[in-house]
């Protein structure tokens, strides 16, 4: 049985079952499992790990690294055994989100191309145990992964052993598509050769001794769909503002006709933004990102995109069967890398990509908070925004203006997280219009910021805020006396405006 | 005369005076000047073109790009004139901060690595002029460079029109030590070839053509000495914690008994941090940093270190003079280059860097403030920074635990500006201890940093503070209500501390 897919005879007396495979986890093992931003994760030993730890006794507590998020609620199957010790780099589940929260797992949120450069140092401790997600196996233990390689490739190479999860629902015309190259050991390490996104500079399959495989569990289920919205009338203006202000930077020569590659964060606003280039005057857009949404599809079938390189692909339902479906079809326009190779900072900088992520809320001088809700409360994780937003040659973060029916601003005097500094944000966009912060001084970031991007329900807010800050003076002008007061007054009454008069609704905080 | 100077005998009658070439500078222009904390800087047109301005009608007013800060008073005489409109990317002046605090001059804080790549995209509008200092001038206009490279070879590229400052003070010795690299055109930009500190991959000299020089000043002075002080009882605890650490580090096998290459930032701290490596088990270090200091010569003297690479040689009176008359001792092993490579996170994080750099302050989770007093008032810049510590291997931050005799703790539970965030900082240091943060979570940073880094006078301050927030939960937990209480309370008091009894005495915002 299973040939075709496992094409190493030795290994095809490792099939086993998933409740067998998951007793190679024991209590304080670090386990890295593939999966990036629900693409590519594994279905079944996860959750029978869950059920397990629910039925025994004794504590069975663990790290758990991955690419990204999971899909299959594992993260909250995980979080409600108690199996979870420590968690990394990123997730978006709610109820490990609220576990986090109360401090119960230790959550370490990290920039995605740094997890397994850590890992390789020996920073993180020894990886007991790699749980890799494949659509084949080849004649020397190769691993052929499947919708997304995230960290799989390195997990698999540096942890003592190997499960492998055979999903026979990840089409064999997968094979080929993947691009794995590992970095060498500092301080002895080479240039990373890719000068295009469509270069390929490693190998389509994951290679390791096919000893290493400890057991192969067959699995027959779909990756879950990505949860993203369709684009609304705020994310339409959104696309329009940064069209407009894309076609600026054609006219005057600072890009390219072709526009620099593109990296488009996970998410609905990246998403539907994304989508808006469908109808924009780019030709040949190229994407060197990290998750490849339906957006890049939509780019791709209006033969506006010509190729697109990311870490995983995140698909709504028909999408996802559509592609994998027709993967002849797309197959010289896509690479998948590990995401090391995705979000490195060699490559980002040297293409010089525009960055398109989402942001939680922005200050009136261009910090951005990406991860914390009032400071205090972990949404899922600053991603790869990091490793983006830093070295590209323009950094984009976008957000609508209000959310909460408008109890919230996205524009705030100063946030009370900072994921993005001053530094590393070139451009904030809204509906209510486009801030160009690149090579400007605060003090006029912030007249741009109030003016352009503001909610007019908070502009008066805001300027008084400024306005009152001026007098104490400085580089950057603030009152921290005052600095949080519109968190605060939504901490209490529920809004962030003065003088709402119903009583507080508890606030984000108490969601978290 | 000077044919050993300017071999291009055409380039001879272009000698003139510093007013003459002053007269160069009109109102409104964009000047790339060269200088590197305080090296290399130019000594004469600056100077004329602040007389110049302080005597003639009319308005003059410049936007003047550096590599980072300048010598000779020449930012305090440009602020005084009135000459700056608009300044990047770094400084370190007294008056010229005033001046910038109070709003009267534009300054933008950047990473030091990306003003030239902003300036090659076209997004800091034309240079119309570029004032370099040179230690000669090759047969075709080829400038040498003196003692930075800094930004002056992508000035001299991309300005409309150079002038030379000719300094017969720096001696023509220093020919050979530069390896100047400029980056090709995006999208068609390869690999940065630099796989060792030592490696040389460009040319010695700036290579402009003649006619592109405008105007040859000759002037005879030395670089203005660096200000930093001795080692001192704390900085050397500072050092003995870092290599305990290190030490630490080398034993466990997660760093080459060499050591990775050595960053360490400009100041007082890193500098005696450094030097207190010639006491350290360590052989055959190397740096790639951006500016060497005293330190570095202290170390090669001692047989300790084999290769520095650096932008900049910025020394005190007695070093550089020692170290400028025996430059053939030191040759094979320096190499000065542009800021742009010294500093470019493609080697930095392919070489693995250990980063050292100061802290103004940082918080119980690990970010930290480098430039803004009371979060408001700017002291020097980010500098390189940013630059290393995102991208190196081992990002550590260095700072004495207390200020002004205990008024001020550098430890605080927010910091009110974050330059580097949770994400990039991996280990903080003060003379009472080293917190090693790397893979942990921020309630584990809080307990590690408060116990271990903060001086016991504000230790149960920050203790209550991190009990408070606990209340409120999180993963980041703080009380957004108290988070600046110390803040506040130093610049109602004049000191962090409560209690104090003598009224205040202004606090350091009133000083900026």
């Amino acid at each position: 049985m299973y040939e075709d897919r496992i094409r190493c005879a030795a290994l095809r007396g490792k099939i086993t079952s998933a409740a067998e495979a998951a007793k190679l986890v024991r209590n304080g093992m670090r386990v890295g499992a593939s999966g990036f931003t629900r693409a590519g994760d594994t279905k079944a030993v996860p959750i029978e790990l869950a059920r397990r730890a629910r039925e025994e006794q004794g504590p069975l507590r663990i790290t758990l690294m991955t690419g990204a998020s999971l899909g299959h609620d594992v993260d909250r199957m995980l979080t409600e055994a108690g199996v979870l010790e420590r968690r990394l780099p990123f997730q978006v589940d709610a109820t490990l989100r609220k576990a986090i929260n109360r401090g119960e797992v230790m959550f370490v949120d990290q920039h995605l191309s740094e997890t397994v450069e850590m890992l390789r140092a020996n920073l993180l401790g020894k990886l007991d145990l790699a749980i890799i997600e494949a659509a084949a196996i080849t004649e020397t233990g190769g691993i052929v992964p499947t919708t997304s390689v995230g960290n799989s490739a390195s997990f698999a190479i540096l942890a003592e052993k190997v499960i492998v999860e055979l999903n026979l629902a990840q089409p064999l015309a997968l094979e080929g598509l993947h691009d794995v190259w590992i970095p060498g050991r500092r301080p002895h390490r080479d240039p990373l050769p890719i000068v295009r996104p469509q270069d390929r500079v490693g190998t389509p399959i994951i290679d390791i001794p096919a000893e290493k495989i400890a057991a192969i569990v067959i699995t027959n289920e779909a990756d879950s769909p990505s949860t993203v919205l369709p684009a609304d009338e705020e994310t339409a203006r959104i696309a329009g503002h940064l069209i407009e202000f894309l076609q600026h930077e054609v006219k005057h020569g600072r890009m390219s006709a072709q526009l620099p590659p593109l990296q488009a964060g996970i998410g609905t606003i990246a998403n539907a933004v994304l989508s808006g280039f469908v109808d924009s005057p780019f030709e040949a857009l190229t994407m060197y990102s990290e998750v490849l949404q339906d957006s890049t599809f939509d780019l791709i079938d209006a033969g506006k995109m010509v190729f697109a390189s990311g870490a995983s692909m995140t698909l709504s339902a028909p999408r996802q069967a559509q592609v994998l479906a027709e993967l002849d079809r797309y197959r010289d326009k896509l690479v998948l890398r590990p995401q090391e190779v995705s979000n490195h900072p060699e490559v980002i900088r040297r293409l010089g990509l525009i960055a398109l992520n989402t942001a939680l809320e922005c200050d009136i001088y261009g910090n951005v908070n990406s991860t914390h809700v009032s400071g205090t409360h972990m949404m899922n994780g600053i991603g790869g925004s990091g490793d983006f937003a830093r070295n590209a040659s323009c950094a984009i973060f976008a957000t609508k203006a209000i959310a909460k029916d408008g109890r919230i601003s996205s524009i705030v005097p100063m946030v009370p997280h900072v994921d993005h500094n001053e530094h590393d944000v070139d451009v904030i966009v809204t509906e209510q219009g486009l801030a160009d912060l690149r090579g400007l001084a605060p003090r006029e970031r912030a007249r741009l910021i109030i003016e352009r991007c503001a909610h007019p329900l908070y502009r008066d807010l805001l300027r008084d805020y400024y306005s009152d800050a001026q007098k104490i003076g400085g580089q950057t002008p603030h009152n921290l006396a005052k600095a949080y007061e519109m968190h605060l007054r939504f901490n209490e009454t529920g809004s962030m405006l003065p003088g709402v008069a119903e009583a507080g609704t508890g606030g984000l905080v108490a969601n978290g």
